[in-house]
């Protein structure tokens, strides 16, 4: 089968052999956004033509794919949702190269009744679930909007978004803060005093102010405070989002989840990394409830 | 006397009478920023250049005028500080025109030793003291930079600042959440509505991403996400700033005035308006004081 992983800014497609292991990979820079006039077929078909070719006639695939913005919407699954539960959500977009299926995202309400959303990330987490086992974790997948996820016996019961990549990277470009910095190499002791003034009382629209003030008084190199922006808006995310939970497993690339794992660490909290190749676990996994269809 | 009011992105001056009345005023776009090469005088006779030309030979101004890209950088004015202090650390610029004195900003630390900095809003407090009188009061000057005041018995104890206006301006210019909004007048519902959602839990970095999710979800229109965003982030910071004050004195234009009045209203907190000219009030009692210098 042929697992996609298809986001607004990049097309990933691997060839899976009938267990799940992954036979080749390929990735592109077609986005969704990047697809003009919803040609995705052709978009698909550019980067794994070679692979329908050569006979493979299933595809399941999983991101923003699935978004109004995509190539068939399909409505979220509703939390508490486990591979049972998404693997229902699956929708069947019309073509005639393979069967293509795109697998939904999953939303939840918090106590206010705001709603959540998950779009892609859903998958990764289904592929961590036979390494996390029975019980309660708590999973984290940091990014320019970060997702932490309550998970229990399998089934994701409920999670908060936070834009914390996203608010670094318009304040660094489009602030004032941005003005004054300097690029620089990763300061470990400004991102650790980041984090640590997330924890004062003030709030993070003041404790921002603070990346200005700090500097003009000589307290904060402009080549740090980069650094220290970052560790202010992880700090905030992980005290907003901390649960009982002791341990976080991260579910990200090795280098943000090392930037995590410094944060944590420096609020007293103990981290985990998942497998980051989840997604075609995932997609495996939601593949072999299709007979159930 | 001339009174001269002198920001990043304009300049205001005014002529007083012996009384501190205003008798004329005039604004212009020299804002420092717009002024190439230190040509402070210049840009300065070009606006008061009449009113010097009959004879006034005393200037007195605030703002970043005074800062590092100002004509001459005049430090900050250490918390707590009253007209005394602040008079204390004015500077004169070298100017055979007339004689031009700079007013300090104000400086203070919070508990964690982290520094604040006011350049210009001091004056203007400075001018709001007599109406406000002896005891507590907490001023909250609302913008870019929003700033909440503490003064005791016409001193400044303690502020700090909240980038509310600037988070506002670059999410909405540059964010996710900006790329959905369609203008519209003002809705007053989906503001109160974001001031509400920011006394929930879940932390200002998940609230923001809520803007989108609820956009989704058709429980908050296009048209009206501004308005919430607003709510939110005005919300933020006045749970983050309020103090024991039940009364907060606002210091701004009549139409900040109101939006703030609503929001703190839906927090249950009482509002009066301070008279947004208050600047040429400070100015004047500034120059009241040079006798001492």
């Amino acid at each position: 089968m042929i697992a996609v992983d298809w986001g607004t800014s990049s097309l990933r497609v691997y060839l899976l052999d009938s267990r799940g292991t992954i036979l080749d990979q390929l990735a592109s820079a077609s986005g969704i956004l990047s697809v003009e006039g919803g040609r995705f077929a052709g978009a698909l078909e550019a980067v794994a033509g070679d692979w329908l070719g050569a006979g493979e006639t299933q595809i399941v695939m999983s991101g923003m794919i699935g978004s109004r913005q995509g190539w068939l919407e399909v409505p979220y699954a509703a939390c508490p949702a486990g591979l049972d539960e998404i693997a229902a959500g699956m929708r069947k977009v019309a073509w005639n190269r393979a069967e293509v299926w795109i697998a939904p995202g999953i939303t939840c309400r918090d106590e206010a009744g705001v709603p959540d959303v998950i779009r892609g990330e859903e998958t990764q987490i289904l592929g961590s679930l036979d390494r996390l086992g029975a019980g309660r974790h708590t999973i984290c997948l940091p990014g320019t909007h970060s997702k932490w996820v309550e998970v229990e016996n399998g089934r994701i019961t409920r999670f908060s978004t936070h834009m914390t990549g996203e608010t670094f990277a318009v304040f660094k470009a489009h602030s004032l803060l941005g003005r004054m910095m300097k690029d620089g190499v990763t300061d470990q002791d400004a991102f650790a005093d980041g984090v640590r003034r997330s924890a004062d009382a003030g709030g993070l629209l003041h404790h921002l102010f603070g990346v200005r003030s700090r500097g003009l008084f000589g307290e904060l190199p402009d080549t740090a405070s980069a650094s220290y922006l970052s560790g202010l808006l992880i700090g905030h995310e992980i005290h907003a989002a901390r649960s009982a939970a002791r341990i976080v497993h991260l579910l990200c690339t090795p280098q943000l989840a090392e930037i995590y794992r410094q944060a944590l660490d420096a609020v007293g909290m103990q981290s985990s990394t998942l497998d980051s190749n989840a997604v075609t676990k995932g997609l495996f996994a939601l593949a072999s409830r299709l007979d159930k269809h």
